[in-house]
């Protein structure tokens, strides 16, 4: 019984209830709900039952284990659809009668003209008040599903590595710029294939029609195009979102960073794109997380061997789409996709299969052109001298050993159009670290006169980068200093507060980082128990007999070694001892 | 005949129209929008036309002399009118068809059971056709309304006052967090009183009802909740969302920075409270701005004092907001919205007035103590003592001479509990620079068990602050350095590309910011002069002669002076000609 699907009529009546509330079982998923959810038939989630899809579609990023809430005061699921049923007669009779009335006044003349709105309002009241009604209670106190906190020492770790990756995007010649976080939806319309739907979209509340983005790189094109830009140099370091599935296990979040690098203009073949391979390894030699290897390849040298190989022209992205997933499937199975799913001939994809084996360095150019069907074909003869060109400089810029030519490279995204590149940790299985290509179309989608603008860039995979360093960190039992305060000024005895106050002035006029407790009387022990628990390293401690002396005496937290300071000598004795720390 | 008003019947076919299209004449608001906007009547624009409503309002940010783009082809607001009625007329009947058949099934048992969808299929794709149709050809190359793109230069400046920012709040002792973009609508639901109104909601995409962020503050609180933190000291800068009216002229953004400093937790009264003055302080001071004071009041001084006026106590917060208004508006007007709009006896209005003109230092504790009625009230004698020791601990911290108790300051925001804050600048018209106060009941209204976090903050008005320095930086036409190149290589014949990226190797691995031409065989004279443009310092220029001898041509680009330098010693040169500059 319990498994038995709910009927057509019963969906309506739980649409109906789920009208007005995220779940069954108040502001979390319950039991209640894990028990609906079994009884409704994947089949049945049409637009007709919009409410009840949403329910569905939100409900499956839940684990079973996680949906065990008790239902709230005796509510069941049939008195949930006897009250749904009803919610849903009273919307419908209300909507039916508004929109006849509508029809009336619109084809029939002026005559019922007047009053535009009427019929439904009670009809809406009722609605918003039975909302608010649910909402009722305290507070659910969690982030949006997919998004987080970033705690302090997070914040500081990101800092640091932000600091660090900018710090080498300058180093060759970047700048920067910001761009909105949302964009007209049509900016975003048709650049992303099939992965458009987990487009962000915000709520028509008049005016246009906006998106959250979904990456820097669409952003970058529009605003190079509006800004008529013939050359640019720049990085952005932002948020973007996606409704992806999200997992914590696998680091995917719905609002996370990109961390992308791109230089716009027309320039000599592959002098700009092999820059960008020297900036992914500063960077990530310069975060030290490990031996690490750039693999590339070229869109065209993949276009020309899926000519030779005898893929039909139509079907090159979709085959290009498989290859992509060679780095995490078997050949098999990678097979298996292009004959069954998407009807290569099988022998044309064993003569795929033969080619995506190859890689290595610079010999590799020679070798492939010694395959004559290869070397016949103009596309894999000109991406293949385009590719020495681009090793020959990789290797010039003292990264050549850690490139590798990578036939078997192809990169989800429809708009590369020449080199592309992936970085991966060698024997580790976090997947690409770094990645993109050369993109020539982009700007010229949005340019009016369809003006192009050539464009090669990397998005640094920050969120895995960070996973990485703060699993280590755990592992490590690092802890990280959150604040940079150098030094506490502390009292020994009471009612000292104002010459805390005196003595912090002094400090912070001296550009010294320096806190206090905020209580009046702290205890002593208090103060520099908070020293040891936050990693300041320097206490100063005020007493009566410092104070009349003149003096101060100054604390090196670590070693708890006191040394008594003239006051006015205060600043430079503090400045010495924390240049002396490093 | 022009601006006689549509009837609603016509005003029924235009919202029909507008169900798909942005506006009447294309991609942008053009003539026709403006003629046909002058016939709607304000007062039609309700629930029933949502589309008109829409565009009716999203018209109003443009100003008439914009509207001048002429239709495209032949477009008349006739034929929308009566394309728009029969694309309403076939929604309507499309719908009601589909609503008759669910009633009947939700009323008449399962005998209809069976696909739940069905009916509307045919509507709602001629909905989707036609939508696309509408938006064909090339894309508008604009940002959201009321948004914008940073450029370049602008986020140098912007990095540079940031950074100053976050050295004077780690001075202190911050740290800082991240919280998400968006949050569960329910979290801002019932903080903003009428501005609620401003914020941005996202699309019911299935999951969770989500909206942006309208503030850092609220967020900072379900933060604090949420993590069950019961003291933190933290900074937090980041953009948030108002569907405000946009005004370039008053630099009013929907998207925009805060720049927020909030210390939570319980302490001794007023001791947290001095120091976001001192902050402020210094952060005005570092920017060089000009003279500033931070004006300070109580809100239980406000509270006590419509007691003693004799203000009714559910009108405290409107006649607050109403005081709130004394540093735009002179006193007549104030009064007049209180006695007129808000019904307030005029002579408790008059008796506010009498007291609202008091503002100095800490010596205004004593003359208003000496105000029998006011010395009687128990919220003021309290808000005075507390205000009393507030004043003397920011003279303690040396910023006594910047704050101005002034009894007229009321803040618009309702959940200030305690002191409050406004920075101005002296003899300009910006507007407040800089703002807060304490608010010790809005993590109680998080926390489950209503736990409170007493919190005191100050928001630092960052986009005022930028467009001050802007124009400033304009009206003295000083160039703002994008990049950070310290030397571009340069090569003074033809094919020497080679060894350019061989030295380029060389200075990028010493950490030197370098540079070179994309292009193969760029013109010496070009590459000199991208650095004049580029504010590059120093230019290293290579010859064939050059390369026979193991030197490089080292040019000092402002003076035009040549040294000639051992390769091997290129890198420590550079130094310390770098450092010489300083």
């Amino acid at each position: 019984m319990m498994a038995s699907p709910l009927s057509g009529r019963e969906l309506q009546a739980l649409d109906g209830f789920l009208a007005t509330r995220s779940y069954l079982c108040g502001a979390r998923p319950g039991r209640l709900d894990g028990e609906a959810r079994a009884r409704v038939p994947a089949a049945a989630l049409t637009d007709e039952v919009p409410h009840l899809r949403r329910w569905f579609g939100h409900l499956s990023s839940w684990l079973p284990a996680e949906l065990t809430a008790p239902p709230p005061d005796g509510l069941t699921l049939e008195r949930a659809l006897s009250a749904g049923r009803e919610e849903a007669r009273q919307q419908l009779d209300g909507e039916l009668q508004r929109l006849a009335a509508l029809r009336a006044r619109l084809c029939s003349g002026d005559a019922s003209d007047g009053d535009v709105s009427g019929a439904s309002n009670t009809g809406k009241q009722r609605h918003e008040s039975s909302r608010s009604a649910g909402a009722g209670g305290k507070l659910i106190l969690k982030t949006a599903k997919g998004t987080r906190d970033f705690q302090p020492a997070q914040m500081a770790l990101r800092e640091r590595v932000f600091a660090s990756i900018v710090e080498t995007f300058k180093r060759h010649g970047a700048e920067t710029i910001d761009t909105p976080v949302f964009e007209l939806r049509e900016v975003l319309t048709g650049k992303y294939g099939e992965d458009s739907k987990l487009i962000y979209d915000l709520k028509d509340q008049g005016g246009e029609i906006l998106s959250l983005r979904y990456d820097l790189t669409v952003p970058f094109a529009r605003y190079v195009a509006m800004n008529k830009i013939s050359s640019i140099k720049r990085y952005q370091i932002a948020k973007v979102y996606r409704r992806d599935q999200p997992s914590q296990a696998r680091g995917r979040y719905r609002e996370f960073y990109q961390c992308d690098f791109d230089i716009a203009g027309s320039y000599d073949p592959m002098v700009p794109d092999a820059e960008c391979v020297r900036i992914v390894a500063e960077i990530l030699e310069s975060l030290q997380l490990g031996t690490f290897v750039v693999k590339v390849n070229h869109r065209q040298i993949l276009d020309g061997l899926f000519e030779v190989c005898g893929v039909p022209p139509d079907q090159f992205r979709s085959i290009c789409s498989a290859v992509d997933k060679l780095d995490k499937s078997p050949w098999e199975e990678v097979k298996r996709e292009m004959v069954e799913e998407k009807h290569l001939a099988p022998e044309v994809a064993d003569r795929i299969g033969h080619y995506v084996k190859f890689s290595g360095g610079p010999e590799l150019v020679d070798t492939l052109l010694k395959d004559s069907a290869l070397a016949a074909n103009k596309n894999v003869s000109a991406g293949l001298e385009a590719m020495r060109a681009f090793l020959g400089y990789c290797a010039l810029y003292g990264v050549g050993g850690r490139v590798s030519f990578d036939l078997s490279l192809a990169r989800g995204l429809d708009y590369y159009t020449g080199v592309i590149y992936e970085a991966v940790l060698e024997g580790g299985d976090v997947g690409s670290i770094a990645g993109g290509g050369r993109y020539d179309g982009l700007v010229g989608m949005f340019d009016p006169k369809g003006r192009s603008v050539p464009c090669v860039g990397v998005s640094i995979g920050i969120e895995r980068l960070f996973a990485i360093m703060e699993a280590r960190a755990d592992k490590a039992d690092q802890k990280v200093r959150t604040t940079e305060t150098e030094v506490y000024v502390c009292s020994a005895q009471k009612g000292l507060m104002d010459e805390r106050m005196k003595l912090l002035t002094t400090l912070w006029d001296a550009n010294v980082k320096a806190e206090q407790s905020y209580k009046k009387n702290p205890k002593l022990l208090q103060q520099l128990q908070y020293c040891e628990d936050h990693g300041v390293p320097f206490a100063v401690i005020l007493g009566e007999s410092e104070l009349q002396r003149g003096v101060v005496k100054l604390r090196h937290v670590a070693t708890r070694e006191e040394t008594e300071v003239q006051r006015d000598q205060l600043v430079e004795v503090l400045r010495a001892k924390l240049a002396a720390l490093g």
